[in-house]
């Protein structure tokens, strides 16, 4: 029978073979931790290759995300779907085995990981979810959601500032489910840590209240075992387990130094490898006897079946318990929701209020709130600013673990990532809030959610100058085109309550992937609209006031600037002026030809954009002849409406930029 | 004479009168550290308010910005050029006093902060800078460089990642004069902190390898100034004071919660706390003897001139190393700059050698470096990848506080924020790399430098799909657009060694903003190029090949598709075709309407844009009769080459879009 040393060697030289054949890719994560993860996959891991979505198994992530051949060794040993070919195709291109792991590329890969930090970030969200959707749903005697949620990570992630703000939050809100593995080999790429990294980690992850286990042997199966026991014993913090490995262990000649980490170890050490380790078997070749101990399949089988009967005893105890969590982990709608939101979008058509439209966003949490229980609101410090509680909110904690609403605290870049977790898990939609120029730390988590297709909504207030006194670092200028040009994200820049609500709409409903929603500070008008003109909000652009005839002029604005177009329009009463509210352009981009000509016709160049953002977006629709009024330099602190006047976004400045435009 | 705490007084109804005339801001953090803030000023800053830009004066750093009252109060009170009348200027317009301060607007404000974190961020930055420059310059008996860096932080700081990043780093390299005092009130916008912020603070801090002065009574001066003797006292780890305050201070209604942190007190609660706290001046007065007791002019004066005495000692004992410091502070080029940097931009045109760009970034730093002693580089971990280190290179470390290089480690945010506070200190020109892709991590320090005008360089490499099989998270789409529309950042995709060599002029001889470069992984082919076409580099965009006659079409492209373009060119032997170059786009903007006409005929609407980015930034060249070929998705992991081809970045794709607009 082989030894759990032999059952890690098949990960090590997996591993070591693929990214040789690749030519590229990280053999030192996966040949360091391969000890660790036999004992965690084989001894622990509670999964079922047959069903990756298995709604209770639990989730692992690779949070040192370059040590992928780790993750597709472990998936393809424990008989999930992904062959060895898959394996001989890492990085090649529509393999199942990109150089890091990707969400929705292979089977059992959790999350996408990569860009340090996020791993870990994502895992805090995985068992955040698990932990308020046990508290929502299991009931005395029927535990349907209980899951650990295991991340092994290096000490890359853990010199990201976006560990520390995970990672504290985790502490205090007692995520006891989450048991991370610290890597411990003390290389990172430009050498031996110690010149860059001397932290205590220990320490530090005491000093957020976790419990730690310490100085564990990561080569040592029976001391990692122990480890792993201890940690899921301590249910009421989350564990790190501190495992000291020496990094590309098994290669005899580079083992233990930074030439291991990234690149391939040559033909030579390949050989020298498979003789130290005893592996006396070809590239890709894995005994069938190894095969066996890893196969994960009947075992994966049972644990399904034996959560298939506590849930049909929930069923037949709570049916419509049991129905509602179904519908939330298949990420499902409640049934009428069209209807619901129609209704909303109408009343508030109706209402004609004037208000900010972060306070129209409440007024669709509102709205929504009471028939979404999925909705899983928060904000980096910001809840009253950003109007992210809404009325059924009760404030997430250890003693309160079925609230709907986490305060992040100061941590914009983790609450994102941490949303994005949640998402991944499933049974909620994710919402959270910070200042939309704070979209600047969290970014790379608002990119994440495009990537991995994710509902994660980020909320983002005080979207222009209208921001006011706090000034130049707290108004955003280059954000909302800056969001608009990550691939799959799509944003929303709603002009009152009612597109305010459409743009919920859109985002609920869209489960494809993220949106942004830029809303103002200060009040602003409502706009008239017929009921076709609501209906087509969610086309993202439409006429929002017409001229008769052939417009001489297209005036195109967004939000807190539709009012000044409108005004403009006013003033050049002698004009044909067509006015075009542009809530969405990615929205907009997505309707046919038709419609768009409908609305933009290509023969009418006298065209004005105007949106207090970065000028240079708006070419895409005005192109050469046409005139762009918005910004081009950082903001000034002072009142709101001075500043409009200072940088002359007013309707003076459109009807001269139309007056500009328009032939001789 | 006053007491301590009347003298506090001053800050605290200043701060409280000033919000309330603006109507908004906040009172909270001044009331509740002017104690610690009149012990720091009036006991131990070293400063003096007739020269703010003495070069050894301590650097204060509030990184708590929003409590920016504290800061004018501070100034005004000791005696710099800030008014009582720019003091009821707060927030408004032109005002020297904007709601957060902002570095350039009132004399003394070392740093622009409000965003979190960034602050104490900056602050490490300056406390490096101390060290290096130092070390550099010291001689026994000789100490032109010793002084103090002091920073205010407050609870948000702590929650933000990056200040896991900064004060992780500032222990490793021993930085021991730099003094942090923590305004630990327990309260944050969100209410108590409790809920969401419960870390062990000073347990956090030493597992840093920082010296932790605990449970500070940050309203007893006597113990507060125990600490900072404390803290000073220890000079091979940086201190962090544990202060506990009263957020408000002196409101006797409000003080304490989160009411007082972030909205103007109200006319009632003032007159309330003028009682409270035995103030009987009217709004904005402050008498006599208080301003007598805090005016530094005298004590600042007498500091500086005994300074100039060593600095004269250090003259006469070393005139050369003297003018050194002197030119490097301010932050002026060797005089034979121009003529140095355009000999290496010639020899690199001459050598027509084909490397990365990143490889060609290094052959610029190993050209520039050894004149340029004011280099202070390093890498977000990525050294060798980003090329950043050249033969002159020698890494910091406590042992070797006079090298030139800092190895950053994992930490993109906190590494940039760093290179801001490096560059704000004055005497070194920061650069550091990472891949473009994180420049989402380190984002909003990329827009601080931007806002601040500071000469940081952005060595951003493996900048397209070109990076290959790291796949799309790897992989940069939208950041080269991104970067460019961040106001006053100047954003360079040079094409060829000698595009490269003219970027990094570029980047060196300016000195009112950063710049990003953009660096492939991949091998660039070097381009022909007469010696007015090698001139015209410096401008930004520039014919590049031209045609015979008027052209039928323009192709635009920058960086790793100039030659692709070229190679379209050749294909369309039988159009007349220009080629245009356009590294920087900001540049090309900033040429009069002559030289761009020339480059971009207005009446030649054929316009192809190529670069293996967003395409939506092009418009703005090639407007809507032009085309783009570019990304709009997100890449895939695969090898380079595979990715253009599938991406349709290619010749023939250039060929079929110049066709495509082209007139009939």
């Amino acid at each position: 029978m082989p030894s759990r040393r032999d059952l890690a060697n098949a990960i090590r030289v997996l591993s070591m073979d693929a990214v040789q054949q690749a030519n590229s890719g990280h053999p030192g994560a996966p040949m360091g931790m391969a000890d660790i993860a036999e004992v965690l996959w084989r001894d622990f891991l509670k999964h079922n290759p047959a069903n990756p979505n298995w709604a209770d198994r639990d989730r692992f992530v690779l949070s040192n995300g370059h040590g992928s051949m780790l993750l597709y060794s472990l998936l393809h040993l424990s008989g999930y779907e992904l062959s060895l070919d898959d394996l001989k195709n890492f990085r090649q291109l529509h393999a199942k085995t990109p150089g890091h792991p990707e969400y929705g590329y292979a089977p059992g890969v959790e999350t996408t990981t990569g860009p340090l930090g996020q791993g870990i970030t994502n895992a805090v969200g995985f068992a955040l979810a698990e932990k308020v959707l046990g508290a929502q749903f299991n009931r005395d005697g029927h535990e349907i959601v209980d899951h650990y949620t295991y991340a092994f990570l290096g000490d890359g992630c853990l010199m990201e500032g976006i560990s520390h703000e995970a990672c504290s939050l985790a502490g205090t809100l007692g995520l006891g489910k989450l048991v991370a593995i610290y890597d411990d080999n003390g290389i990172s790429i430009d050498g031996d840590v110690e010149g860059w990294f001397t932290d205590d980690t220990p320490g530090r992850f005491e000093a957020y209240g976790w419990h730690v286990v310490r100085g564990v042997d990561g080569h040592d199966a029976e001391a990692v075992k122990k480890a792993i026991e201890e940690a899921r014993s301590v249910t009421d913090k989350p564990s790190l387990i501190c495992a000291r490995t020496v990094i590309g262990f098994g290669a005899p000649n580079k083992q233990g130094g930074h030439d291991v980490h990234g690149a391939p170890l040559g033909g030579d050490e390949i050989a020298a490898a498979r003789e130290h380790l005893g592996w006396n078997h070809g590239p890709f070749e894995v005994p069938a006897d190894i095969y066996s101990e890893w196969d994960a399949k009947a075992k994966g089988e049972s644990a399904e079946a034996e959560w298939n009967k506590v849930m049909d005893a929930y069923r037949a105890a709570y049916p419509d318990l049991a129905a509602e969590f179904e519908r939330r982990i298949a990420g499902e709608l409640v049934e009428d929701f069209d209807a619901r939101a129609q209704a909303l979008v109408e009343e508030a058509q109706a209402a004609m209020e004037k208000v900010a439209t972060r306070k129209a966003s409440e007024k669709a949490l509102n709205g929504f709130g009471p028939f979404m229980p999925e909705l899983l609101g928060g904000s980096a410090d910001l809840t009253g600013s950003n109007n992210t509680w809404w009325k059924g909110c009760t404030l997430m904690s250890p003693s309160e673990p079925g609230a709907n609403y986490i305060s992040y605290g100061v941590r914009e870049f983790g609450m994102a990532a941490i949303m994005n977790g949640v998402a991944l898990h499933g049974g909620f939609i994710p919402y959270g809030g910070t200042f939309l120029v704070f979209s600047d730390y969290a970014r790379n988590a608002l990119r994440m959610a495009a990537i991995m297709k994710q509902r994660s909504i980020f909320v983002l207030t005080h979207d222009s100058i209208g921001l006011g006194e706090d000034g130049p670092t707290h108004q955003p200028v280059e954000h909302v085109p800056s969001l608009r040009i990550i691939p799959n994200m799509s944003v929303w820049r709603p002009c009152d309550v009612t597109e305010t609500m459409a743009a919920w709409r859109s985002a609920l409903s869209r489960n494809d992937g993220p949106t942004s929603l830029a809303l103002t500070r200060q009040g602003l008008a409502p706009q008239e609209r017929s009921a076709e003109q609501v209906a087509n909000i969610a086309k993202g652009g439409y006429v929002l006031s017409d001229c008769d005839g052939e417009p001489d002029a297209i005036i195109i604005a967004t939000g807190s600037e539709v009012q000044i177009a409108m005004d403009a329009k006013a003033k050049l009463s002698d004009k044909n002026i067509r006015v075009v509210s542009m809530p969405s352009t990615d929205v907009f981009e997505k309707q046919d030809a038709a419609y768009r000509e409908s609305v933009l016709p290509s023969h009418v160049l006298a065209r004005v954009a105007v949106e207090a953002a970065h000028v240079d977006y708006w070419y895409k629709y005005v192109g050469l002849d046409g005139r762009i009024v918005g910004m081009s330099t950082f903001g000034e602190s002072a009142p709101a409406g001075q500043l409009f006047e200072y940088f002359d976004i007013t309707a003076d400045a459109v009807v001269a930029a139309v007056e500009d435009c328009l032939p001789e």
